[in-house]
């Protein structure tokens, strides 16, 4: 076994671990602090699952890095060698308030190239894995290849109320027009879980406008196994070292969906 | 045992039988007629689905009256006497894209007076159900009263983008004032999913303009049952005969949330 495959093999042992610590911890009160923003909520058990794997990550593989959301591990400023990027809590206002819809997320990445994508959906116990060249899988069953002929009116559109208001990223104009054109809209409120969901065929498109690289590393793997593809709102290649605008869908529509978002 | 208490002992089970046939038959090709427009679709499994209550109920209660969306039953014009009100598959888009996240919906009013609401989450296997003054469940536990402490701020709306863009019903302006107010919007594309998470506390408040009595009937004893309020989207309550523009939330953000909500 290589050492990425053995590392590979040790993220899904780990992520079902800390998602059944999670789930144990659930009904304990636990200390929210806030960050940028009111929407944005760390929790004790958010830090405790980024050194849970941390911890497990240096004590077996050393020279591995580690990127993830809460900085508990050290500054990450190139992709050469093995990286982890992992967002411990995807979907923190979820997981804070309504006590489920949020995710565990690890992406293993080898000198920049996406090798295997892990997202653990902790209160439905199921876990999506995109393996490089060898297909998305939901609890071991492989996914279907996502349906390239979909076309945008019949499709559904993960996208957020905040996207559609007037904003400073982009024309909301355009995604008003687009909002009318397509099947239907939905919000979630967990990229990993949208990019998951896109994988499943729940929903054809997720457009979101700040994503940082570990919201976005395992979904991004999952998605391409299925034939699905992710680029920033521009079409042009996500940077996994700094935040992205994200344009995540099947192909068949993503060259249309670029001509409704226009960034200010 | 009362007539009424009969026909809601009778409602429960013939509503996870109804359901565990429409699992069976997900995995069946259906065939799938347009209705009004694109987003309204009708499926076979819908109709007979409806169909399925109709004649059970009517062998067994053939004086109650039953109201549904598919039209397979009677014209009620008075809810008068017994009024089952069905909807037989609540999120027929999530039902015929997704195959997940839509419900089935039964109501049952004694002379206007909402009696017992059914909600059954089909894929989850998860059975919601509020009993007039003897409290809201989930699959047999009692939910606990929402939290009528949140404010806006903290609150987060479950809204559909097409209430936030530019429409005919309501001035969008308040809509973008109350979106940047609260802590964050979901959609989900099922009401009576939405009434059950109101229930359960996933979001604090529903806003939508146009639901049939099918869609509310059950949704609002669930939802009174944990402390919530159901009324038009200018206070006034809920006409269980025709098509109503919805606010659904918990007492303390209702007043406030209605001040965001003007009609064209």
């Amino acid at each position: 076994m290589s050492e990425v495959n053995n590392a590979f093999e040790h993220a899904k042992k780990w992520i079902q671990e800390a998602g059944a610590q999670i789930r144990e911890q659930m009904n304990q009160p636990f200390e929210i602090n806030t960050k940028k923003d009111h929407t944005d909520l760390v929790t004790e058990i958010d830090k405790n699952t980024e050194e849970f794997f941390i911890h497990k990550i240096k004590e077996h593989f050393p020279h591995h890095q580690v990127m993830g959301e809460e900085g508990v591990g050290e500054e990450v400023t190139s992709l050469d060698g093995t990286v982890w990027i992992i967002d411990p809590i995807d979907g923190t206002l979820n997981f804070v308030h309504q006590r489920r819809f949020f995710a565990i997320s690890i992406g293993i990445y080898v000198d920049g190239e996406g090798l295997y994508g892990l997202i653990y959906d902790v209160m439905e116990d199921s876990l999506y894995i995109g393996i490089k060249g060898k297909g998305a899988y939901k609890n071991g069953e492989r996914l279907a290849a996502i349906n390239q002929e979909r076309t945008l009116e019949d499709a559904l559109i993960g996208i957020n109320n905040f996207w559609a208001i007037p904003n400073k990223r982009l024309d909301e104009t355009k995604i008003h027009e687009l909002v009318r054109k397509v099947k239907g809209t939905r919000s979630y409120g967990s990229a990993a879980l949208e990019f998951a969901f896109i994988a499943e065929g729940i929903i054809d498109a997720y457009i979101t406008m700040r994503l940082a690289p570990w919201d976005i590393a395992a979904g991004k793997i999952l998605v391409e196994e299925v034939g699905g593809i992710t680029t920033k709102v521009d079409g042009s290649e996500i940077d996994m070292l700094n935040g992205n605008p994200v344009l995540c869908s099947n192909k068949a529509i993503h060259q249309s969906l670029l001509t409704f978002i226009k960034e200010k």
